[in-house]
């Protein structure tokens, strides 16, 4: 080995990916798509296959004082869901592998898998495997999910082009201020157990935290419509992040207009009281798990009505400009601000 | 959550997985094979895909005191790999997660991909995706495999039937005894850092616990033969665990002679060394990563030859049976004494 030692945080987990992803080129004609989109994509003949996987650590990606272990369950199977539907893709089979620590019941992990069997139900996924261990120090989720995709629907995060429309479904920024709001809570009851929390009227962004959606109803919807995005890509690390990779890999620049970010209510009235920016929430915030897509601007039309969808801006030639055009008419380079953990 | 507390030791791996497995039955017509056996199967079409995965954390399942990076992420793969080989498929893609604490340089990291990529060459698959953690306590490698095999052509552990002949690849007992030689060398340089490792002679059982080979070869190598074997489970959890599973789940007994147990010379060395019997290190120790499987008594002709090959035994009628013949004329009923780590 090397004498030299390199910190993992001045690379970064991105800069990590990059370094793996130079080493590990596909060999097999079946492996159409390596790392560096939400899922890889294999040839199975007729269409193609759909591999991806994710990693929840407690005190990383969740902290049990205030995540319910049944939502935990739902969530680690949404996030994976998630990455199918990026590809525009239907998942079908998971993995579910635990390590936990001896201060885990047997009716907590009960309670785990009962949020993983619904989250189940609800995608129509089956639950065909896993590991179990004991662990040192806490709870590990690691999800694998396979889907499928008709090869002429399959939709790559590296295609999109000049004057397509950009989309996002749902609404962004939640997720942050549910977290925010959580911690603001734990820190209220640290400080005097006593203290009830308040809830009231933050309903959905906790549930935007706690219990995300993948979007497969909007897959469905799409293709109901007859639209195939010409990119996709999941809002995990937050629009800003997850836009630079989609106009990065697709070299084309973005303009997005903030009036026209969906935000909720909820969103907002949080992120006044607690003193923060919803724009940035929404830009910046992640975990909101929706779908960031650009569409033909022929398609427009059958976009437009749809209440779950929004058109935020378009594509540009530019591949260097990925702006945001304020409400008082300025412009503002977009750059990533997203989570890196280590 | 009910208020009752069991614990985890009280089930078991084995318990808890079955627990588990009673809730979630497959619903889709795709998915023929849920949790149950060495992968999960999923109906392609025209032939089948094979879905496992396998957790590897630090101070469960490796010590990073005698295990090198390298050989460790070689091993990550290999056991995955073995799951595929179980089924009678082949692999295709991996999946690799990891979560590091700070303790790891990029250069480990490095050196862990390093010998992930030698496995990936070996074994024929690629790397085609993954997730990366910070951890707040050691490594953990989560590596999910996906693979196909032919439908007339895939092999289950439930399908064994009496009077077929119970075969192994390689050799047994030699991962055990590997990992028992390298326990007592750690101890003697806790005790004196200046003291040097005495590996002389033990490369080969050092070899088995620390770089462990997926049996690829033996598939490969029963295809050529014409033969499909009618029930076959990889060896992890120790042949008596193991082989318990497979006639368990098929509804047959078995004898095993132990005179045509195979086991290398330094296994017997190393275990004479230590005061440990070598039967029990092949009967119960385990990560050996062998092809426990049954033949058709017809095949016989098309195995006795493969030196990779030892017929150890046959299937009998009596369930409840699971026997081990012994060199003196005894027999001993063979129960699971596999490794619990709850």
């Amino acid at each position: 080995m090397s004498e030299t030692r390199t910190e993992i945080a001045s690379l970064g987990e991105f800069g990590l990916i990059g370094r793996i992803n130079e080493s590990f080129k596909p060999t097999l004609p079946e492996s159409v798509k390596g790392i560096g989109d939400d899922a890889a994509v294999i040839d199975l003949g007729g269409e193609y296959g759909l591999l991806s996987t994710d990693l929840l650590l407690e005190g990383v990606h969740f902290d049990l004082t205030f995540a319910p272990l049944k939502h935990l369950g739902y969530k680690a199977v949404a996030v994976n869901v998630s990455d199918i539907a990026a590809m525009n893709g239907i998942p079908g089979q998971i993995t579910v592998s635990l390590a936990v620590s001896n201060r885990f019941s047997v009716e907590a992990i009960d309670e785990l898998y009962s949020g993983i069997q619904s989250a189940c139900k609800d995608f129509r996924v089956d639950l065909v495997g896993g590991d179990l261990s004991s662990s040192r120090s806490g709870l590990l989720i690691s999800v694998s999910v396979f889907g499928k995709v008709a090869k002429d629907k399959i939709v790559y995060r590296n295609t999109a082009k000049p004057s397509d429309l950009l989309c996002v479904s749902g609404d962004l920024g939640g997720a942050y201020m549910g977290l925010q709001i959580l911690e603001r809570e734990k820190g209220v009851f640290l400080a005097d157990p006593n203290m009830q929390p308040e809830f009231d009227s933050k309903e959905y962004v906790l549930q935007r935290q706690l219990k995300p959606e993948a979007r497969m109803d909007v897959v469905y919807e799409l293709a109901g419509a007859g639209v195939v995005p010409t990119a996709m890509i999941d809002v995990s690390d937050g629009l800003a992040s997850d836009l630079l990779h989609l106009c990065t890999q697709s070299g084309v620049g973005a303009m997005v207009f903030e009036e026209n970010l969906p935000i909720d209510e909820q969103t907002y009235l949080a992120a006044t009281e607690l003193n923060l920016s919803p724009i940035t929430a929404a830009m910046n915030g992640g975990e909101d798990y929706e779908l960031l897509f650009t569409v033909r601007q022929a398609d427009y039309d059958k976009v437009k009505n749809n209440p779950k969808i929004s058109v935020i801006g378009y594509m540009t030639d530019q591949p260097q400009e990925v702006v945001l055009a304020t409400k008082g008419g300025n412009k503002h380079p977009i750059t990533a601000q997203g989570w890196n953990h280590f």
